[in-house]
C-alpha cells in the first residue's frame, strides 16, 4: 500500500490553519497579478482551497521534493500560476515575497504559466488539456519503477473540452492507475462565458463512461475536500473530484465574474479587496522588490535525470544481412529492456499506439509486458505521458509512425521540449519510403518541424547497424531525441568487405560519415544513403568522382566534413521536403559564413503518391539513375 | 425539411440488388488488395454493406456530385479505400476496372487512403479521428449557406480512441447538427487485437454522454441498416449507428481475423475466396491493365471553390492611430461578414475556440451570430471542421492564438493542405510579442512549421493598414493562408506624411516593401518592422544608412528586392526562431543561386521568458538599440 498522507483525521486546527493560509494566498494572488498588470486571478482563487488541501497532506514537502517516492502534484490549467505559487510558497517550497514581486517579470522563473524550474512544480503547462496525460505518465512510471506514490492532478473545467482529456481518461482506466486523484475546478466559467453556453459538456458522464469514479464536492469546504480525497484513495478506480467552485472566490465584488479569468485588479480595487480579506496592502514594498530584480539564467536550468542503459556495443549485422532499420530498432529496444531488468539499471517504459507489430516493439510487448505501455490510438496523450514518464524515474521510449509521432503531436513534442523532458521518440515509416499508404502517411517534414524545437536532436540512420547504435546513443544520452527510419529493407552499408557501422563503430552525434571520397559532395542520410552510393557508382562509370557524405544527424552535421567540397555545388539527396530538410540545414550553415556554395536539391517538392517507394521515386525523378544524370548535367 | 432519400420503402428488390452488389464489391476489394500486394481488406469488407446502403439512397449520384445541395458522405477510416472505391464505382461514379487495376499504383488517384480527387470522395482521410470533424464542418457550412442536405460519416471503432472524436461529438450536439448520421464499423478489432484489450472503450456511453442518439444494429443486414438510418433521420439529435460487424465479412476463412486489417490475400487465397463468393477470378486481366497504366498529373488536381468577397479597399488607419493588428483584423472580418450578407456574396463562417474577445471576432459574434461558429477549446476539431467548411460552400476563417492555430493543429493543417482546402487561419498572439504568457504561448515557429506545407501561404503584416489588406487578400484568393500578428499595439508605418499601406495600397503576395533605402539591408516583418525602422534611425545618426525591407510574405519574398544589397551582409530581424524564420528562407534562396551572402540573424535562439515584450527583447538582445550596435560592429 502506498504512503497516503490522507490517512489521518481532519481536525478543527486543520480547518483553522487552512482557512488562514487560504486568506493569505488570496492576497498573494491579487497582489502578484495587480503588480504584473496581467495574469489570471479568477481561476487561481477558485482552485486555491484545493491546492492548499492537497499540499497540506500529500507526501510532498520541501524536504522530499526530489525524492523518487514523493507524491506528484500536476496542475493542468497552468494559468492558475498565482494560486500554485502562493500555495507552494506558503507550504515552504520557496519565498513568497520573491514569487509575488517577480511574477511575470522577464527573466524570473515565476512565469505566467507554471514552469518546471519552480520548486514543487512537476510539469510546465499552459496549453490546456495536457496535464492529466502528464499525471498518467508519472503514475505509469511509478508503477514500472516500483515506486508507490499518489498522483494528484488539478484541471480547469473549460479544458475538459480538449480531446486529449478523453484519451488520458481511457488510458488511466485501462491501466488501472488508481493512485490518480484528479480535480476539476468546476467554476463553470471560461473566457467566453458559462462553459455550457460555450460548448456542450457533460463532465460527470464523460468520466463515468470512461471508467472513473466521480465525487462531487464543494471545492471551498476544506473538510469536505479532505474527506472526498481520503475516500477516493481507497477506490479501486481513478478518481475525479468534481469540485463545485466560484470564480474569484473570496472577494465579493469579483465572484462569478468571468472577466476576472484573465484580468487583474486595479490598484484601487486591490486596496478594497485586501481590506475585505483583512490583509495589509503592502504592494508598495513589492514594487520596490520588483525593481531590484536581477536576472540569473542559471535559475532556468532544468535537471535531466541520468540513466543507466546497456546494449550491445559490438552489435553487427553482416554484409549478407538484408533487414529493415525497424527490425534493428526492435533488436535495440529489446536488448535495452532486457538489460534493464538487472539491478541498478534504469527501468524502461515503451509507449505504443497500437502499432507494436509494425514498429517492432512486439517482442518487448510479449516478453516484457511490464515495460510495454499500450496507449491505443491516442498519440497526443501517449506523447505527453511519455515525456512526463521520462522525468519520473524511467527511460521512456515512444515508438510510432512518422506522421503520428511527429506531425500529429508536434505541439506535445514542443511542450516536452520546453519541459526539458528526455523522451526517445522512434518513428518508423518516415518519408516516401512508407510507400503505398500515400501522402497522408508520408512524413517528409520531421526535420522541418523539429528544427523549431531548440532542445531536440534528430538521428536518421543509414542502415541497420547505424540504427542499432543510434538507438543506444539516444537511450543513454539525456534529452529529447527523434530516431527516424523508413519502412523498407536496406542493404548494410559496407566499408570494403566489412560493415561501415559494425563492430568498433561508435555513434557520435553530428558526425558526418564520408562513405566514399570524391571531387564534390553528395550529402544524404537515411534510406537515401544506399541510393546515393548507387548514384556515385553510376557516375564513376562515367569518370565522375562523387563523394558520399552520410549526415545521420541532419539538423546538426559537423560542417568540417564539407570544407573540401565547397568549390563545387553540394548535391543534397533526401527523402524529405527539399525546402526544409538537410538542404535547408546546409543553406543555413553556409549563409552564416557567407559561403558561396550552391546547393542542388534532390528532395520532395510536393505531396507525393501512393505506390511502391521505387515507383514513386522514379515519378519524382529521385531514382539513382535520374539523379546521376542530373548531377552530370549540373557539373557539365 | 431536407431532401431525404430514405423516405421510401425498402423492398425485396432492394435487398436482392444490394446483396448482389455487395458480393461484387467484396470481390473488387480482394482483387485490388491482392493485385497491389498491400492494403486493408478486413475493414473494407466489414464496412461495405453500410457504404452500399447509404450510396443507394442518399442524395448523391454521379449526376449531382458537384451540386451544393447533394448529401455528403465522409469516410474517416480512409484505409477502407478498397471498400469506398468499389462502392462508388458500383454506383456509377467511375469505372470499377480502373480502380481495381490501379489501386495503390504510383501516380494513380486510387491511393492507399481515400483522396478527394476521386469522384464522390468528399475528404481525404487516413490519419484517424478526423472524419467526423470534417463531416461537422460540411454540416455547419450547409447551415450557414442555407443548403439542406444530409451528412453521413463512416468511422472505424479503433479510431474512437482519438480525442478529436470527443471534440467533434460535442460540437455536433452543441450546434444541433441533427442532419449528421454517423456510423461506426464496430468489428471490435484493431491492429493490436480486440479493441477492448487494446484500450478501454465505452463507445455507446461516450456518444450518449456527449448528446448523441445511439442506435445499435447489425451492420450486415441491409434492411435493418436502412430502417435505422430512416428512423435516425427523424431524430432531433445527431445520430450514431453503432453497426455490429465482422471483420473481413463474407469470406469464411478471413472473418474475425485481425491480421486481415492490413494484409491482402495471396493469389491462392484469392482464388479460394472468389470461389466462395461465386465470382470469376479475372485478376490476370487486371494485371495486364495495371501494367498499361499511364500517369497523368492532371488527374491529381483539386478544385478550389471561387469566392465572392467584399471589403474596403481604401481602408486607412491614419498616422495618429495607435492600434493593434488584431483590431485591424477585427475590422476586416467584420466588414467581410457584413458585406457577405448581400445577395451573390459567399457566406462566411468564422470558427472560434473560446477566444473571440482576444482575437477580435467578438463583433462578428455579436452582430452576425449565424456566421460565428463557437468550437470551444477544441482546436483539432475546429481546424478540420473549418478546412472542410471551406470547400463546402462558405468562406471559412479560423481565428486563434498562434500556438493553438498553428502548433497544436499542425497535422490538421497539413491534412487541410493535402485536401486542397481554402481555410483562412488568422492567428493573433504570435511571437515573443505575446509577452507575459510565457514560452508555452510564444509561437515562434509559424514559418518553420508551415514551410513544410506545400500549398500554404503565410502573411505577417507590419501594421494595422497592411493587416486589413492582407486579410482581404487572403479572403478573396483561393487556398490555405495564415495571416499572423502579435498582440501589441503598433504605430502605423509611414511613407513621409502618409501611411505606407493606406489608401491606394494593394496587397500583393510576395512583395517586399522597401520602407527606406540604404547601403545594406535589414530584412524584417510583422511587429519587428517598426523596430527595424528604429534601428535604421539610430544607425543613421551615426552615419550608417540601412535599408529596411519589409517581407510580409516571409516564406516567399520576391528576391529581386535583395539584388542591390548582396554585397554586404543581410541582417534579418524577426520575432521568430532564427533558424527557421525569414533568415532560413533567405538562406535557402541564396543557396539555390550559390550567392555568397552572409546572413546575420537577430531572432529568437531559445525558449524565452514571461514578461513584457520590451523587457524580453532586451534580455534577448533584440531591442533596437542592441541590434543597431551589433550591426554597426558587424559592418566595421
Amino acid at each position: 500500500m502506498r504512503n497516503c498522507g490522507f490517512d489521518v483525521d481532519f481536525t478543527p486546527k486543520d480547518m483553522q490553519e487552512l482557512a488562514e493560509t487560504a486568506k493569505l494566498c488570496r492576497g498573494d494572488i491579487l497582489k502578484m497579478t495587480t503588480l504584473a498588470g496581467s495574469g489570471h486571478p479568477g481561476g487561481s482563487m477558485s482552485s486555491i482551497d484545493m491546492y492548499l488541501t492537497v499540499y497540506r497532506y500529500a507526501n510532498i514537502t520541501p524536504e522530499n521534493v526530489k525524492s523518487p517516492s514523493r507524491d506528484r502534484v500536476f496542475v493542468s490549467h497552468g494559468h492558475t500560476s498565482p494560486g500554485v505559487y502562493s500555495a507552494l510558497a506558503r507550504n515552504g517550497f520557496f519565498d513568497i515575497d520573491q514569487a509575488v514581486a517577480e511574477f511575470r517579470l522577464a527573466g524570473s522563473i515565476y512565469e505566467g504559466h507554471i514552469e518546471r524550474m519552480v520548486n514543487g512544480v512537476e510539469w510546465t503547462t499552459g496549453n490546456l488539456g495536457q496535464g492529466l496525460s502528464a499525471a498518467c505518465g508519472a503514475a505509469m512510471a511509478g508503477e514500472i519503477a516500483g515506486e508507490e506514490f499518489s498522483v494528484f492532478c488539478f484541471m480547469g473545467d473549460g479544458e475538459q473540452q480538449k480531446g486529449q482529456q478523453a484519451e488520458a481518461r481511457r488510458f488511466a482506466a485501462m491501466h488501472g492507475l488508481n493512485n490518480i486523484t484528479a480535480f476539476i475546478d468546476y467554476n463553470k466559467l471560461q473566457i467566453s462565458g458559462n462553459i455550457e453556453d460555450v460548448m456542450y459538456q457533460n463532465i460527470k458522464d464523460d468520466y463515468t463512461a470512461d471508467g472513473w469514479f466521480v465525487i462531487t464536492v464543494d471545492g471551498h469546504d476544506f473538510e469536505k475536500l479532505f474527506t472526498a480525497i481520503k475516500y477516493g484513495q481507497k477506490i479501486e478506480q481513478p478518481v475525479l473530484i468534481l469540485a463545485e467552485t466560484v470564480m474569484s472566490k473570496g472577494v465579493s465584488f469579483m465572484e462569478n465574474i468571468h472577466g476576472y479569468h484573465g484580468k487583474p485588479l486595479t490598484d484601487e480595487q486591490l486596496d478594497k479587496a485586501l481590506a475585505e480579506l483583512g490583509l495589509e496592502n503592502d504592494i508598495a514594498r513589492y514594487r520596490e522588490m520588483r525593481k531590484a530584480f536581477v536576472f540569473d539564467p542559471s535559475h532556468h536550468e532544468l535537471e535531466i535525470p541520468e540513466v543507466k542503459v546497456a546494449y550491445d556495443r559490438n552489435k553487427e549485422y553482416g554484409l549478407d544481412v538484408k533487414t529493415d532499420c525497424r527490425s534493428a530498432f526492435g533488436d535495440a529496444i529489446y536488448d535495452i529492456v532486457k538489460n534493464s531488468q538487472e539491478e541498478g539499471m534504469t527501468p524502461v517504459a515503451v509507449f505504443d499506439c497500437d502499432l507494436a507489430s509494425s514498429v517492432k516493439t512486439d517482442k518487448v510487448e510479449k516478453e516484457f509486458p511490464d515495460n510495454f505501455v499500450q496507449a491505443g490510438i491516442q498519440e497526443h496523450h501517449a506523447c505527453v505521458a511519455g515525456g512526463s514518464a521520462s522525468v519520473n524515474g524511467v527511460l521512456a521510449f515512444f515508438a510510432d509512425f512518422g506522421v503520428f509521432g511527429v506531425d500529429e503531436v508536434y505541439n506535445q513534442q514542443r511542450l516536452n521540449d520546453i519541459n526539458g523532458a528526455s523522451l526517445k521518440t522512434v518513428t518508423t515509416h518516415i518519408g516516401i519510403d512508407v510507400g503505398e499508404d500515400g501522402k497522408t502517411h508520408q512524413c517528409i517534414d520531421y526535420l522541418g518541424t523539429l528544427r523549431n524545437l531548440f532542445g531536440f536532436r534528430v538521428i536518421i540512420p543509414a542502415d541497420p547497424n547505424q540504427t542499432y547504435k543510434a538507438v543506444g546513443f539516444a537511450a543513454e544520452n539525456p534529452g529529447n531525441f527523434l530516431v527516424g527510419m523508413g519502412r523498407s529493407k536496406l542493404a548494410v552499408i559496407a566499408d570494403g568487405d566489412k560493415p561501415f557501422f559494425g563492430k568498433g563503430y561508435d555513434f557520435k552525434y553530428g558526425q558526418v560519415d564520408v562513405l566514399r571520397d570524391g571531387d564534390f559532395a553528395i550529402a544524404t542520410y537515411g534510406s537515401m544513403t544506399a541510393r546515393a552510393l548507387k548514384v556515385a557508382e553510376i557516375l564513376e562509370k562515367q569518370g565522375i568522382k562523387a563523394a558520399v557524405l552520410n549526415c545521420s544527424c541532419p539538423l546538426h552535421p559537423d560542417m568540417e566534413a564539407f570544407e573540401k567540397y565547397t568549390d563545387k555545388p553540394v548535391f543534397v539527396y533526401e527523402d524529405h521536403n527539399e525546402f526544409t530538410g538537410l538542404a535547408a540545414t546546409l543553406a543555413n550553415k553556409f549563409a552564416d559564413d557567407g559561403e558561396p556554395v550552391r546547393i542542388v536539391r534532390f528532395g520532395v517538392r510536393g505531396y507525393a503518391f501512393s505506390g511502391t517507394p521505387e515507383d514513386i521515386f522514379k515519378l519524382l525523378g529521385l531514382d539513382p539513375e535520374t539523379v546521376a544524370e542530373s548531377i552530370k548535367a549540373e557539373l557539365a
